[in-house]
């Protein structure tokens, strides 16, 4: 099984910024950890800042993935193109948030992209990243 | 350790209603499974239409569970008295919505009830129950 | 042909209170009427205060009714609970409101439940439940 | 007694257009059903596509009619001008819509016309024509 | 001078209808006092209740006369039609109304004919018109 | 003279949970203190969760009570029917909140049931009860 | 018979600033012609910039004129205050704008003001006064 | 083939006023050029001020025309009814405007009209229409 | 204890206008009352139609006062300033109304003021005032 | 003449996905056709998913095309960026929209680009490019 | 050269009130810094709490001044009156906040008085005031 | 000292498009009279039209850079990944715009950036970017 994890802008940062809020460890570490844990899962890992590259790897990855883990960031609350993409593809696709959006400012309740993806993980911290796989094991 | 599950009004029509959409799995029968699945954890369940029952059991709970599972379902968005009561409790709440609310009709995409929760987990069928108390596992 | 009438919060109160708006005479008092006028409908009415009790009985008569007639009152305005619940059951039901709603504050002018019910009768007195008994027969 | 029916825009093409949703029976048709059903009743109809033509019509028919059963499709929800010869009136109008306005788009929920009526019928097919007449009868 | 006083919906029922409101005077008895008032100016009077004839009027209007006054009434509040004719014709024109519709209904509060006359006189009763007519004695 | 206070949802959690905001005193003990501060007054005391049952509350209170102090918590800003049952009522009601909800959340600066009330006392802490029973007091 | 015009903020600067726009005449000039036109009428004029003293006026004039014409210039669509004024006094206040504010930016299209005088005069210059001089005589 | 161009208000007034905007032919010369352009296309053209007579027109070209195409000028924006017409009728609808209503006001950038037309033509002037004929052809 | 009342706009009318309302008693009046009441607190009164007096006023006294009631009338609605004022102050400061502000106009049930006071009493006449000092006194 | 097609996000998966609403044909193949079309036109094609990339062709493309059409898909409705650059440029702009965006969602009906384009043609399918190439012809 | 700074209402406050955000410098004493740091520059300096003295002073300072710096604190989101100032006169005038009003409430990220400024400079602290006098010097 | 200026899309265009509101001189040009004017501040200069990339350069220059002047264009209004980026990095951003966003369309006034900009400086032309220089300067 496949599984593409597709992060958008800002998410390079992690471990180096704001460590109160989003724990100091890395996303390259997890993401070390997540391909321990799901051994049986071949996980690949795209970060962009920038929003065309994310629908480029969105579409170059239909081919490829039985599923992907999109965390669009910024993106999420102002990409009708993003948007697009995912419904245009026939992998599915799970949206997670590290933080709860839900808690935040009201222009980030307001999700483009999860309108269109399966389903939307937020709150739940770097595990929510697991949890997607998890659910896609649970699909097979 | 304990975790209650709550769910809110309609959702005892599982598995009867729009099957469909919801399947034909009542809620009761997957909560067997759940138990079979989860041999260690101490699983509770609780079903009511009623908002105020809702409340009364998030606070009795407060004391017993080490985490709560909750579908507000309808009140999810017009109630911020339950959302009062997820932030006055101690005891980590995760919202769980069987469908997209990201995908539904507008009023159903602002949550009272999730911004209080520690996070949420939205489309990803009953599924979404499974992970949230694998997410409380994860946390101990 | 089984037709329940299901009235929501402060109906209790009608012929006491207000009569200047709604008159003098009780709903109890308007319903031995009804029976009266139609002999050939088993007519069965129940009121409550409470949200969830209302979605109870919705649910509880579905099996039973041929038709439900609904005055969901305050609620109508506000319940995504109770509008979900006409949804998902299989008797259609027609929203009914004594006093005209589109002649009144904004926010009773748009009606949650009215959107899953079969039709809405407004303004048009209690004789709109007469109306509305009268629509199920036509429907035979 | 004598009584109105007034059709708004687009009313004529009834039985020959979008059967699927109106049904195959054209608004004249349906009339001389009315007719026979209520030979106590003098029915008179009238349909016009001009706005205009509808605001004469209610103001020529408040001499002759003890009520006026008013169907102003699309211009019910933008026309003031409409909504104020109701107002001026004194021959009570009901409003009466075949399809169920508090279940399609936003901007038919609103209706300008509505809010001087008695009352509205909404949602309950070409009935609803017949039960205002009803109503107008039990007003005697 | 010709001055061409062009009427909109329902203020053919002028003195007819809610006198209180409106006064006793219908506005053919007003046009005769309004004639006699200004024996210099060529008045001339046109009502209708369809958006379309007051467009006719208003491009008819243009070249006979020096001035127009223009009560739309409801069309005041709901026509961009209308607002364009003024816009497009070269006799200037002054939105008159009876009543001072800042201090009705909120959708009576915007003017898409206003923003397109020279000015507006409202809610100075009858009187409004002969202000205008003076108005337009006072630019030559 | 006979006073009923009717607490709304969450407010039995009162000097349990966040004492740094609502201080550690329950609402038990305060009224205990109420009590023997207006030896005068016959004070009764009601809490619920359940917004039907403050509506069962309230119109029973009427009755039997000179005044009614009704903090209905989070069901302030979503209840029509509990503003309803102000409405229809006799007996005065006096809204209280403990935190002044001008200086929070949005959502919480609109009081439906405030609108009927006799007037709203907020952010005076619980002594804005005592202030009501004054009030009562001196309408004597 | 006494009039009392008030003008608000800015308008001191008349026939100094934009003359292209407002002309070349100063309200001082203009204000001796009307009282050359109206040698019967007692006419006074203040101007202020300053909120509170448009207020104090508008008190104290109250007892003194059989007629106000205010022009609030900026605090017309602001100013609670000025509006709960004209609604305390008794004299009838006419509110005139040199310019069109129906033509003009979309805050100036509500008048807090305007929803309390006895009517408006917008958009006929400084003409405007001399109209609101002659209804009030005519209202004699 | 046969194809009927519809225009709505005030377009009976192109060439004679604001030919800054519009140029100076009227829509009748153009009219005659379409025809010289398109001698195999038996071209139809009708203009009306009136919403209702667009509507009748509308209705009546349905059963005779292979294509209509209709700029509803004004109404574009506030009527619903010839929205409703457009979805009834089985003929496919062009909407052309001359200039771009995405450059102008905000109540000109949403068109109900154009939600039921096939397409869309605006801001590239008179040749619009012939784009909408060249498309009608092209769908043989 | 020193105290300090300020009356905004228009309250300096009150017991001479509208006694139906606000009764026949001014104010000066009434807060003799309040002296005699409260003999040991030492209250100022000061009342203003000037926006910047208020502001003035309430700097000044929050060295000399143990507590301020603030009645800012219509600059409750509009004024950040005030509100900036009531922030930036020490003392404590009680907003009163006397009319019940959640009953009245949309534009009124916000307050800017309210924000930033420790509490709001509203609806419950002139009483208000007197239940203000007496919460003061309760602090000490 | 030299005219170059600008296309958006997306747009490169024509023909490949939901061929039910895009037909089977990719764009590569149309606008081969299209040159077949237009000999006499020089036709540059140029596709990404990148808004920054988008802008830089059309600022390259300032220089060397008497025309460009351009489709920017879901930047259409979110991007202040490239309708910045479709003023800053002199090239003119028409904007094509494959399917008819006044037919979807609320937030596909404003369009940033459209506003400073020439032009916009929507929902005439990929001939709509066709329209655009005559119009530019049309211009010389 | 001769520049005249004006500050609005609280700011007279400044050093001696929340100094953890505003520093606890009063401005009088940066004040005197400026002078020393500019000595080609007359600087003049005006404060008020008062709207009406903030217009009387712009207005005044128009014929003295080479530059004004306004900071209209808490007017700046509420005062048409003073946008209509700074419109009004010749002198060019730079808007300065101590804070930055884009970080905070969203009713203060509106400036009336901004958009008629030759531009603002917010967030920059006392610093900003220096900015703005040195802009002005790079105007000459 | 080292200072980074970024800009972004269209502003590479300075110098060559509407010179009447932009100037005739491009921005490279300024940036040499720049280094000229702060010959002790090393500074920087990046433009791209691709939003990614300003995110890629903010991250990049925060390691660099004492300060950092952004000028989003277009970004600004839209970009929530911009705006999380500065926000999560350390270097200080300040916002330029060169023309005065509060006196242009409404949806350039609001700025996702300035939120989390330490300053912003608009409408005083390229010399709002020599005016942050000044500013960075005197925080050392």
């Amino acid at each position: 099984m496949h599984i593409t994890i597709i992060n958008g802008p800002n998410l390079n940062l992690l471990g180096n910024r704001e460590p109160e809020i989003y724990g100091s460890q890395s996303f390259e570490a997890y993401f070390l950890q997540l391909q321990q844990r799901f051994p049986d899962v071949q996980l690949a890992y795209f970060q962009s800042n920038h929003e065309g590259a994310l629908i480029d790897k969105l579409q170059s990855s239909d081919v490829l993935s039985d599923g992907i883990i999109l965390n669009a960031a910024g993106y999420t609350h102002t990409s009708v193109a993003l948007a697009d993409t995912i419904r245009a593809i026939r992998t599915k696709v799970i949206e997670v948030h590290i933080s709860n959006i839900h808690a935040r400012e009201g222009f980030r309740q307001h999700s483009f992209t999860g309108a269109h993806a399966a389903g939307v993980i937020t709150g739940l911290g770097l595990e929510g990243y697991a949890l997607a796989v998890q659910w896609f094991q649970g699909q097979r």
